[in-house]
């Protein structure tokens, strides 16, 4: 049984090599998407070169409902795109994938359900697949150089699918057991190297010493320094100091 | 020669088999991307598994650079970036592709050089060559199936700054030779239907005739129709009219 969570159907119209049929279940599942059909596999069902490359994935395959006909698989939708690269000449909206799956997500949430189809390696979809699509998704690829494979351009359709229906911050930083640093523990670190540095001569000519030490202040204010940076920082200079004092 | 457009370097570090160097060429160029470095590659370079594989995107691996050792890969760099899935306890900023390749194009439109490390196919970046990073990309997959290969890496990423570097529609409609219809033409439409239906009978009874021609010309106005395809309603409803007369 494919997951309960709310999701596009991702229809396989007549792929050819089961390897490709493996390697697309992998790409859906990464992204959290278990809901595959098929429709005509040219080698027949089940294709095991296809749970071969599926390998942690084969419960997609398992899942996967197996059709004759591509209206068999979107029978119940009530959106369906076509993934195809070059215009068909058929007047259709044409989406990059970040837009189609925004459209899929608030559909989806309203309680439709959508389809996507990807058509076989070599040929791409059949204009009588497409005529039953509401809208095209064309992942603008480099002109000069535009060879997805079925398995990327499943992994780019789950990938947007996955950026719209998940919320994941855009940044954060991880902190590896410690916490930042306070303003005070910043000041102190701060002054112990000022001190330290100007018994130690480097803040010359007297000239020179303020705007010197303002620009090692400015310095520590630009670090995002950890507490435990600060004590390696402190430990540094003492260091320092001890082995001129051994000297 | 790589060409001029700016962009980062894709760096693959210690990478094992061909086959995947030359598909993280063809992931590469399929977004516009030439400017690959390779860190020690296992088997030797060049390689000939990696020039199959690469096809059409052979000339980004004529174009690689060869280095010893990760740091020489982004030495004249001023950001790089780190991909890796698992969390490697330093304190460092941890972005989706997304957020990643926004920073990318920012530093990049303001004269910076920018690098992506991508690790070995086994075991990923080492903390060694992490710590050169100034930040960490960690693709949101399913953390139940995160099993990302290093070309679908590779793609991801290249997408990710291909759509923030390349104004793209979100959604345009292919007009295959024909234009919309407009407001006049729409509305002859509307009454040659409503005419015709009027004189076959159908709105009937009287008491819900105006509601229907109502909903009939509601309906008409939610169609997106081209002027073909108004030829064609206004010829399929005269044909049903002849059709009628030979009776």
């Amino acid at each position: 049984m494919p997951s309960d969570i709310p999701q596009p159907s991702f229809v396989l119209v007549r792929p050819q090599m089961g390897e490709n049929i493996g390697a697309a279940a992998r790409a859906m599942l990464n992204f959290g998407l278990d809901r595959m059909a098929l429709v005509a596999p040219r080698d027949g069902w089940p294709n095991q070169k296809a749970v071969a490359m599926a390998s942690g994935a084969g419960r997609v395959l398992d899942d996967a409902v197996l059709v004759a006909r591509t209206v068999d698989a979107v029978a119940e939708c009530s959106y369906v795109f076509a993934t195809t690269a070059r215009q068909r000449g058929m007047t259709k909206p044409v989406m990059t994938p970040e837009r189609a799956m925004e459209v899929a997500r608030d559909r989806i949430a309203a309680g439709e359900k959508v389809a996507v189809l990807f058509g076989p390696e070599r040929a791409g979809l059949e204009n009588d697949d497409i005529a039953l699509a509401n809208a095209i998704i064309s992942v603008p690829v480099n002109p000069d150089f535009p060879s997805l494979n079925l398995a990327q351009c499943v992994l780019l359709t789950g990938y947007e699918w996955q950026r719209h229906s998940v919320a994941v911050p855009p940044e954060i930083t991880e902190m590896a057991g410690s916490e930042w640093a306070s303003a005070i523990e910043m000041d102190k670190l701060a002054e112990h190297y000022e001190d330290t540095l100007d018994r130690a001569g480097f803040f010359f000519p007297d000239l020179k010493a303020e705007s010197m030490k303002r620009n090692l202040r400015n310095m520590w204010s630009r670090m995002p320094l950890t507490r435990t940076d600060v004590s390696m920082l402190h430990g540094m200079l003492r260091q320092m100091v001890r082995w001129k004092d051994k000297g």
